[in-house]
């Protein structure tokens, strides 16, 4: 049988329906491998628009695709006319929690391996009164995980998050030596499967100047150095506590593959800064494989055709690898 | 009278001594306007090694200096053969600290218009007894000032800060509308003086997406928002709370002329991953200017006349401005 993968659509108002059309395009090899979820309808209009030499078929499962085509479930069918491209709305937000749904339990039913998801928005997201944080947490939920973990993912800069959606004040809180050996060993993995022999993987402090020796807070004295040196002895290479303020450089030149972020922004504000062309989003740890492009649904851009592919194929290419 | 500024040596077993030397040799026109707080001997000794075409000149007070010489005031006189060059030391942490004091009371007296400071070594400085983060600290104390923060001040980016060498938990805690509407304006005012008409001022939110409307803490509803608010109605251009993770890119490209970070690391983390030739740290609302290097002691070339006084040039040409 086929390994088939599946691409969400996120919401329809978004880019998502046109950049899953030009991915398939501009890469024909993933043609027979892939099972869209997401609305059918909106497929053949940028099909159409995009003169795809490939037609739109809608299949009920995944295990039902046919070749040469682009294979769709679409659990929520809605016409295009109904769909407020570039809006916020309910019925966008309402849509893309189906199709991520769906692709969730296809993945449980291993019927996909894997799930790239095209950008939701979060307002319409709530708006249709799902009140998720975003795409991590719905897959956090439906896939019953509950020692998984942010990545982003890019050729020159990977970060992994010890915490994510929290406030900062929760995150100083929550830190345990438990959570900080978990998200390190999900590193060590994740790049492992991708081809690294002995992941390098650096441990950034949680305060000022990795805390001064305590001067400044002690939890790196009391959870984050007794996590790395619990890694160590598993054989993990990993270093730190080290500054926040310089860990990130020295990854990026080169002396690290990845680096464990212990909050949100501690990941997010380099990698953001940097603006690589390519970044995928990734949350390992779950039974179920997802990748996401790091864009969001770029309402201002959606229905124009100008919005690029790339960040798509990409996630796609990392997903294979996991 | 000739208005001078003062620039501090630093620890002398880094490269302080020598970028100071350097710097005046590469700009003559600062040498009647400089006076250096520092070890005379190992001013003597780069002068020789660089070959300096001006003398060295010990002065009791700023107001007694030479023309055309390098004058110094050395309140710590130590031989060149005792300073252990490239190496941690009570001796040069006692040097770093004993020039700094007498920088500032000299500016206290009014006898220098601004303090330019060349680095000192944290670890040397708390190995002789004085248990300061840093030189901020230091001025804080000493010039009796309530109200400063820190200032990263680079061509591209610029950051000032609402908190800085304590622990993430108590930045979070000690996080108030008065403070973020004290450094708004501490950023305004600083800009106005270097000539930006009207600055334009983004201030970050302390929560991932800045709080995402209260979901992940309220710090940005009860504190940040009504502070930007009070700034507003002041007439300050100032937009905010922005999430963290996108404010430094929007700034880098040009939107805005500052950011404030709402704690250490989230100022840092941007300016330290660019890597900018040029950064100056800048001491903000004291009585007294103070500018600094953006790097470190840099004993690994120290006494190597390898060392660049590029950021120290640069540390001097905006302590002149303000």
């Amino acid at each position: 049988m086929t390994k088939r993968f599946a691409i969400t659509m996120g919401d329809p108002c978004g880019i998502g329906p046109e950049i899953i059309v030009k991915a398939l395009m501009e890469r024909p090899n993933y043609i027979d491998r892939c099972i869209v979820f997401g609305s059918a309808s909106m497929a053949e209009h940028y099909a159409r628009l995009l003169q795809s030499p490939f037609p739109v078929h809608v299949v009920p499962s995944a295990t039902q695709a046919a070749l040469g085509a682009i294979n769709i479930i679409d659990p929520y069918p809605v016409r295009v006319e109904d769909v407020p491209i570039g809006k916020v709305s309910a019925l966008g937000g309402e849509c893309a929690f189906r199709y991520v749904r769906a692709a969730i339990d296809s993945a449980l039913a291993k019927e996909v391996t894997s799930v790239v998801t095209a950008p939701l928005n979060k307002e319409s997201l709530h708006l249709a009164g799902h009140n998720y944080a975003g795409h991590t947490e719905i897959f956090g939920e439906f896939t019953h995980g509950d020692n998984y973990a942010m990545l982003l993912w890019s050729k020159q800069l990977k970060v992994i998050h010890v915490s994510t959606h929290i406030s900062l004040r929760e995150a100083c809180t929550s830190l345990t030596k438990e959570r900080v050996v978990n998200v390190i060993q999900l590193a060590h993995e994740t790049l492992k499967k991708t081809g690294y022999e002995t992941p390098r993987i650096a441990v950034a402090g949680l305060n000022p100047h990795a805390g001064e020796n305590g001067l400044f807070g002690d939890e790196e004295i009391k959870e984050i150095a007794p996590a790395v040196g619990i890694c160590k002895q598993r054989g993990i290479q990993v270093t730190g506590p080290i500054a926040p303020d310089t860990v990130f450089l020295r990854a990026l030149k080169g002396e690290f593959d990845i680096v464990v972020a212990q909050y949100h922004d501690q990941g997010h504000i380099p990698l953001k800064l940097l603006a690589f062309d390519e970044g995928v989003n990734i949350t390992v740890g779950l039974d179920v494989v997802r990748t996401s492009v790091d864009h969001g649904t770029a309402f201002d851009i959606a229905g124009k055709l100008v919005a690029k592919p790339d960040s798509l194929l990409y996630a796609i290419e990392i997903g294979e690898k996991l």
